[in-house]
């Protein structure tokens, strides 16, 4: 067992280091102004960034023009550089004394691997640094109303993925498990696994509450409506999603339908 | 069922609107630099800023001479202001047509009412747009390096509360279903519920990890050991605490054991 206090852990970078410092950045879900000003303050310095494909060119305009840009998208199924390339990336570029930034969209410790990364430069002997970001689902949440949890609302929320490593879906059983557990489940990656989704809440209730947010704070969309509402239509979500399930949509639907005007 | 686009939500605020408007702000977790750009952007504007008990004194500092300011401090079991109260105030100095900042520790959809001041607000012809904030827990991972979900540690995630509508407790029973259903439990406000999240978690498994964090990003600490070990200690956390058991932890405790150094 062990207590840690932070102050002993980072240290400042500076020209008298004999390498440089990686950052592992959340970059928020979107919106450029949801980027913290912590976030800001490195990106402006930055030698070297190495960002993911949901990070949004808009962030991309605040680093400086001397510096050098790594494109390390990950296309679901697709990726244009292993996780082992970007980390000697990283590794590379602070022994070479530079400052890295490494942006993710969101949280880089909501499926985004951060830990690994940082893992990996601390064992390199080289400083790492982790800046949080906001997640999609927190970003989508404020922007549509949707309550995440509350004494009155929800106690507890699950946060879940839909695709699992090697690219398997969730199955129904683990959904169902899920949503019996959390008065509001929140799936991410999930944008295949929909058609599941959808079917395993309206064998549980018809009536249970959906919303799925496309693009969360960066030229959105929402659907809302019941299970059955939803199963009936023929709306085919495209990635990125967020999928409400339970008591935040339907805290929403209830509220908000009279409300048009402004929602 | 409704598809909704977002730009038709909200309006800008201006001199030639008869009301103001209210944002109702996440402030993150504590450490100042953890506000996102937007929130800054509103905070120096605000004419009127409503304030929580757990943000930080050095964020108020960006907020402008002449604002006034107004505490909503909701200590636990002690409620300074009521909701309804601070409802009416978020009225109240829009109608007359100040640009109110309302400052929520964390994020304002978690544990933070901010639906309901939203609700409150819309329902009295005014605008309301929310900005939403890193919570504690995205926080103190952030800090202390503890993954919070991710394919090959946890596919899910639960955030949930020890403490319900009138200071009820949660029960074993429910901390059990938790932790059985995801593989990193999180429990905010649950610093009374500590011995029985430790005891319920140590009858699942003596070896489970468990990792508690006092005061997030804000001259904080953490004590991270298994289960059987933090019961034979005489540790007795204060709150504010986020507390986390399983996967997260357990990577920590795993994988920076031999990184003391920096972590």
């Amino acid at each position: 067992m062990r207590l840690e206090r932070r102050p002993q852990i980072y240290f400042e970078h500076g020209e008298n280091r004999m390498t440089g410092k990686v950052y592992i950045i959340g970059a928020g879900p979107g919106d450029p102004e949801l980027l913290t000003l912590k976030a800001l303050k490195i990106l402006v310095q930055a030698d070297v960034v190495v960002y993911d494909r949901l990070v949004s060119k808009d962030i991309l305009n605040y680093v400086k023009k001397t510096a050098k840009l790594i494109y390390a998208g990950k296309a679901p199924g697709n990726h244009s550089i292993t996780q082992d390339e970007i980390n000697d990336q990283l590794v590379f570029w602070a022994r070479n004394k530079q400052i890295v930034a490494r942006l993710h969209g969101g949280d880089p410790l909501i499926y985004g691997r951060g830990e690994e990364e940082c893992y990996h430069i601390l064992s390199n002997n080289i400083d790492c640094e982790i800046i949080p970001g906001i997640p999609s689902f927190i970003g989508a949440a404020a922007e549509y109303l949707i309550p995440l949890t509350g004494r009155y609302i929800a106690s507890e929320m699950t946060i879940s993925t839909g695709t699992y490593a090697g690219g398997k879906q969730i199955t129904q059983d683990k959904i169902f498990e899920i949503m019996k557990t959390a008065k509001h489940s929140i799936f991410l990656m999930s944008t295949k696994s929909y058609e599941t989704i959808l079917n395993v809440a309206r064998s549980m209730n018809p009536n249970i509450a959906i919303a799925i947010v496309e693009r969360a704070t960066n030229n959105s969309s929402m659907i809302i409506g019941t299970a059955s509402e939803l199963s009936a239509s023929s709306f085919k979500p495209k990635p990125p999603t967020v999928i409400f399930v339970g008591a935040g949509p339907k805290w929403r639907l209830e509220k908000l339908g009279k409300l048009a005007r402004y929602y």
